[in-house]
């Protein structure tokens, strides 16, 4: 893949990876709660991605690089490094091309990771827990098998798949909203929805959703020079990596605020979207209504869509 | 309310309350997943009316009761005893119709279940844990206030509103599916779809899904002569009362079959909800896909449709 395409990250791109991923992934309902309403103050609209095949809207992104490369190299196979929803994306996109999926993975990764990835098809490799070791074991993986490495989140193909989600939610609402808010890790999501959210909602604002304890996109966009994060700590297990490159020019360009919240408050808003709404959703999903219900001031009356993640939520290890 | 309606509960009823209900409830989604198919063996239709209005499909029967009085009766006010989801439907009704509701309820019922009520802006009424002190209260509370008493599921316009999920169903499916199944508790929900079935899909298989630790229906159903749940053993705790008289008349009439499953099925199948499809579902609402997980040769390579009838789960007391 690499940055080397010859096409933009645009609405067109966007539009190119909605239709090439329609007849794989869900067209995932919008959902509206009175009672969350109340409590947000705000008219809120929430864009179920926890509800995406693979359970969350990395199945987008995974599925439109897939299948954007040329058959003859696709048939060779994709391979990605993930500890996380990528890894199962990716395996239940080769899935659906018929083609292998190796996912490097290190090897005190939790069971419940290996078996999703497994669960879709794709192959584990393991490798030591170090940056280092899984560079080297995905560069040898895909110098032996001739697999194409997918990103995570650092890729155009990947970029204009995840912004589909908003393509849709433009289609499903009568009106733009005012606020669109979704969380930010690497920022595959947040950079592609931007870009469609800017040209098809232009006065929309567009906010990154962060866990304090991983405000790397924060610090970032504040100071204009891409931050690593070296030490996350945070509860939001999809939100711990540093923001891309490519995920980084597109979000300065398109982007409103990133905001932050603490964990505290984001179990909290995964507890109400539990208990009112009866969805299963991780906590990095619940950020952005974590964002919301601490900042009431900034969305009071608004019409407020949110992007619902994921839901890979471990259901015997819950946070309350 | 009584049984004594001018009209019959037939498909223009059905219809009638759902236009009647439409501007208070949620046309809830129909959503799908590939594992599960998978592992059911058939292709599955889920209705998910764990996302209606107030956490279940009871909010239908609630809004048609209340919006079908005439208006100088309403205005005094509706009642019910309840214990479950019928209190809290029939509360949020109410107070969407601008009225009162009152719900008798047992001086140890869980706190939750209270709550639930009051959050929907209803009056509780507590009686002494037995039939006869709710009745007494009920009686006396509807002779006190002129509220209207709107049973949990005997009744023409309770039986009418739950059918109107089926309306929808058929309305949200390109095809008709070969067999139909939802809970079957005091049979509002069955009762009303089969009606709705029978008329608008008249080779589809209706059936009732049941605890075999409540199985009433299923054995008035073989026996002809309506019997009694005198000590309900389940998890479900929605379905553990006995079939209502207007409702067995109904279910003799259009359903095909009561089929009853136990509850280590049932609380797998609530699993297999949670963690596949990540919607949140009370045991109740898993009890038609455990139906279908251990009877995989009666629905091999059919398209069937689930009811899924609540969402109304103790987050915090899970049964695995």
């Amino acid at each position: 893949m690499g940055h080397e395409l010859p096409h933009p990250i645009d609405l067109a791109a966007v539009r190119r990876a909605a239709g090439r991923i329609a007849p794989h992934v869900h067209r995932t309902p919008v959902l509206t709660s009175h009672l969350v309403n109340q409590q947000a103050g705000c008219q809120l609209f929430f864009k179920c991605e926890n509800l995406q095949r693979s359970g969350a809207f990395k199945a987008r992104g995974a599925h439109n690089a897939v299948f954007s490369l040329p058959e003859k190299r696709r048939k060779r196979g994709v391979a990605t490094h993930s500890s996380g929803n990528h890894g199962a994306a990716l395996a239940l996109a080769a899935s659906g091309a018929g083609i292998s999926a190796y996912v490097v993975m290190p090897d005190n990764a939790p069971t419940c990771k290996i078996e999703a990835v497994r669960a879709y098809g794709g192959e584990v490799r393991f490798c030591e827990p170090t940056l280092a070791a899984r560079e080297a074991e995905l560069d040898a993986l895909c110098h032996q098998t001739g697999a194409t490495f997918v990103p995570p989140f650092d890729d155009p193909a990947v970029i204009a798949g995840q912004g589909s989600c908003v393509l849709e939610l433009v289609e499903q609402l009568a009106e733009p909203v005012d606020s669109l808010l979704m969380p930010v890790g690497g920022g595959g999501l947040l950079a592609g929805s931007a870009v469609a959210a800017a040209a098809l909602w232009p006065d929309c604002a567009v906010i990154g959703a962060e866990p304090a304890g991983a405000d790397d996109a924060a610090r970032s966009f504040a100071s204009g020079v891409r931050q690593s994060q070296l030490s996350p700590r945070t509860i939001a297990d999809g939100l711990r990596t540093s923001l891309g490159a490519l995920n980084f020019a597109l979000i300065q360009k398109h982007v409103t605020a990133i905001l932050t919240v603490d964990d505290a408050d984001t179990i909290a808003a995964m507890r109400l979207i539990w208990t009112r709404m009866k969805l299963l959703v991780e906590p990095s999903a619940a950020v952005p209504l974590a964002v919301v219900l601490t900042r009431r001031d900034l969305f009071a009356g608004q019409r407020v869509a949110i992007v619902l993640s994921g839901g890979n939520a471990d259901i015997d290890a819950l946070p309350w």
